[in-house]
């Protein structure tokens, strides 16, 4: 098949493409920081003013409040209980806007500049999202129909952790049974290069707590008799690696899959220049696990990361004392099928095997999230890959991201249905940070895809 | 010799016993609390004070002028050019007393309770410098002369530094030299057993920073193919020990020296109960250098220490950020002959030689003090021994210290003089904290040695 935008989408798209900037640019301007109590109304605005958007498109759409902010749920079924149900995910909410004064123009004022769109949210995720209600709304205003059912669920908590959408999710899992979830919310490998976002890492974060006397004590007095703390934790955070970069804690790579050699493969044609990579880091070397790319490492391996550390005097100058206690705040990211439950355990144990004579460590789980690896193929992978390459002119990319979007595992767990990651942002767009943007292209494109994916989701189900 | 208490002292002190503790009784109302600006009059007045019980007792005394608080300087050259000068130091100043409501009575209104003076300064160190004066009075009551030269030099600043007092010896250098200084502000090693301190642990204090990327990054987006700084932190660190608890730094233990053979045996008949020790920290166990008792380790052996630890996130919950710097706060307590710099550059090129790739580590160097070691012998060492013996009924041992008393170096170095440290505290006197004491039949007997030590200073320099 010849992938292409169907022609009647595609004229209804560039038809309406100047109007569609005025809707998202008005979507913006609402500041919905969900972090922030003061902009409640704003999210329940946006909310509103999404649903509203997706009624005129020919949805029925609610808002279904939660003990946070509201759920918008849009529904149309007018394929028929025998159709498949597609569900697009999106998140209304913005991040703070703040530091104010590091924007270019005002985050809630829109403004274009060489292509690019820029507000709080033009990316992440008002943009993304919007860009299937259009390609929804093209379906319904041309062709009066839909290819198959669609659910519409666009929540306003993404941003501060999605506290209740899980919840939602178990509540409404009958009405939001569906056959294969489509998300955008993520970025494309480079410009002009379509991806599908087809892993994700996941976390076993611990804190480690090692107690050596009960009070601090006069290093003078004390030091060379009674046992450091902070040089134990040190001695305990020193073993987690071995020479090669490898993780040393027993057991740990005893779930890891190998990753298909194809997307490995794939994965080394992609242009990625490590020597900008890590001149943008301002590191002085890279490192990491010996015998991967930079890609690999980020993608595909498991690591260990100290992310804070905490002992004794940390002000100005020299305080001559022995800390009673010291801190470590460590996270491993996970690939699969690393379990967060069973890495805590070896982690525990691990530390229980090397911690110093003299000292105590105890080990606290503070976070955890299952990794997340997609089946290249079936349905809706498929169409994903038709939809793009119909819109971008060639076949996407296969990438990974060595963060976590939590919502994935959610979704696929409680309405057992497929991801699709499919993300039009780019690298350097400023997702959480002053002036983010959003390719004005890469809108266009996304919505093109989008609108395609449809048709050829309902071909690939013949 | 028999070693005794000359009778005529002994009689006038036993006589003034009660007076003398009315007067130190005012020295200790007076709250000279050096730290707190708000006391600098109190400070003026205590100094006074003392300069008029010298005036009183005999001495020339007069306060003279810091950029600081006053030095109290009392002379008596009765005995001529051609006898020796000994130079008595101590200070008027104090420790800050709060928390106020920890003590059993107010800090500055002395009580006696079990035969121990309660107030803040009562051992350190009002008690152990009046103990003196009174030394020095029963000598010049009873006889109308004294045996040697005297100079009594208390600072004020003592608490918070000595910051003015090395410039103070420097300019006053040719007024100041004398033979031999003495100094009671330390303890016995338990009560009943009178003890010459004869040696005091040095300081190399330095700080590790260690850098990776310019930014703290995202430990998703980049973990793994980033360098850790806090884990190359930790790595640095845990190469500073081997696993027999022995300072791993190439050269660190070349210029340390044994301890004298004398010196050792004594220690290992000191009544110490390591098991005591140990539960008194509550730590779960001891530690450190093996192949050394806790006595050894605390007073004759080097230390290295991690004083500090800061890295990323350290707060509540979990935050996966992969910091951009790591620092520690390193000390090594060093014996004789380690030379803080030569320490200071060793520790440099240890560090740059196991920095791991991928992040820049800096030493800064924060603060520096030489060890130091008494001569077992001479003319004032051997006096203070007899005095010792006289006053308690038993020879003193002799003991460690595994802090530092800057001041002594200074008083070698500008005065070119040794120094005997003769202290009357005890174990447990809360020199710094609510409700500290000094034994009153230690302030009583160390009167009587220090009246003593006079005689035998001046005898065994015939």
């Amino acid at each position: 098949m010849t992938a292409t935008v169907p022609a009647d989408l595609d004229a209804w798209l560039a038809a309406q493409h100047a109007r569609t900037m005025d809707e998202l640019f008005a979507f913006l301007r609402i500041p919905s920081v969900s972090a922030r109590s003061e902009h409640r109304a704003d999210c329940r605005a946006a909310a509103q003013w999404l649903a509203d958007r997706l009624t005129h498109a020919g949805f029925t759409a609610a808002l279904h409040d939660t003990p946070g902010h509201p759920v918008v749920l849009g529904e149309w079924r007018g394929a028929g209980p025998d159709a498949p149900t597609l569900l697009v995910y999106g998140h209304y909410d913005v991040q703070p806007a703040e530091p104010l004064e590091l924007w270019t123009s005002p985050a809630f004022e829109p403004e274009v500049r060489d292509g690019r769109i820029y507000a709080r949210g033009s990316v992440d995720d008002k943009g993304q999202l919007y860009l299937h209600v259009k390609a929804l709304e093209a379906h319904l205003a041309v062709r009066g129909t839909l290819p198959v059912n669609v659910i519409v669920l666009a929540e306003g908590e993404e941003e501060v952790g999605s506290e209740h959408l899980e919840a939602f999710l178990e509540t409404h899992k009958e009405r939001l049974r569906c056959d294969g979830v489509v998300i955008s919310d993520s970025t494309m490998f480079a410009p002009g290069i379509p991806s599908i976002l087809s892993s994700l890492r996941g976390m076993a974060y611990l804190q480690i707590d090692v107690q050596g006397a009960s009070t601090d004590l006069h290093s003078g007095m004390y030091g060379g008799a009674v046992v450091n703390p902070a040089m134990a934790l040190a001695r305990i955070l020193a073993t987690m690696h071995d020479d090669h970069g490898r993780v040393a804690i027993e057991g740990f790579y005893d779930a890891v899959q190998a990753w298909p050699d194809a997307v490995r493969a794939q994965m080394r044609t992609l242009p990625f220049d490590e020597e900008h990579f890590r001149a943008e880091t301002g590191a002085p070397a890279l490192g990491g696990e010996a015998g991967y790319s930079v890609l690999e490492q980020l993608w595909t391996r498991p690591t260990c990361e100290v992310n804070g550390l905490l002992s004794g005097y940390t002000g100005e100058g020299a305080k001559t004392v022995l800390p009673a206690v010291a801190m470590a705040k460590v996270s491993f990211r996970l690939v699969p099928d690393q379990d967060p439950k069973v890495i805590e355990r070896l982690v525990a144990a691990h530390v229980a095997r090397v911690c110093p004579t003299g000292v105590t460590a105890t080990v606290t789980a503070l976070h955890g999230g299952r990794p997340w690896r997609s089946e290249l193929g079936g349905p809706l992978h498929d169409a994903g890959v038709v939809a793009l390459e119909a819109a971008f002119g060639r076949a996407p990319v296969i990438t990974g991201e060595g963060g976590s979007i939590p919502v994935v595992g959610d979704f696929e767990r409680v309405l057992g249905a497929p991801v699709l990651l499919m993300g039009f942002g780019l690298p350097g767009e400023n997702a959480h940070a002053p002036d983010e943007w959003i390719s004005e292209e890469n809108f266009r494109q996304g919505a093109r895809a989008a609108a395609t994916l449809l048709d050829a989701y309902a071909a690939a189900q013949r």
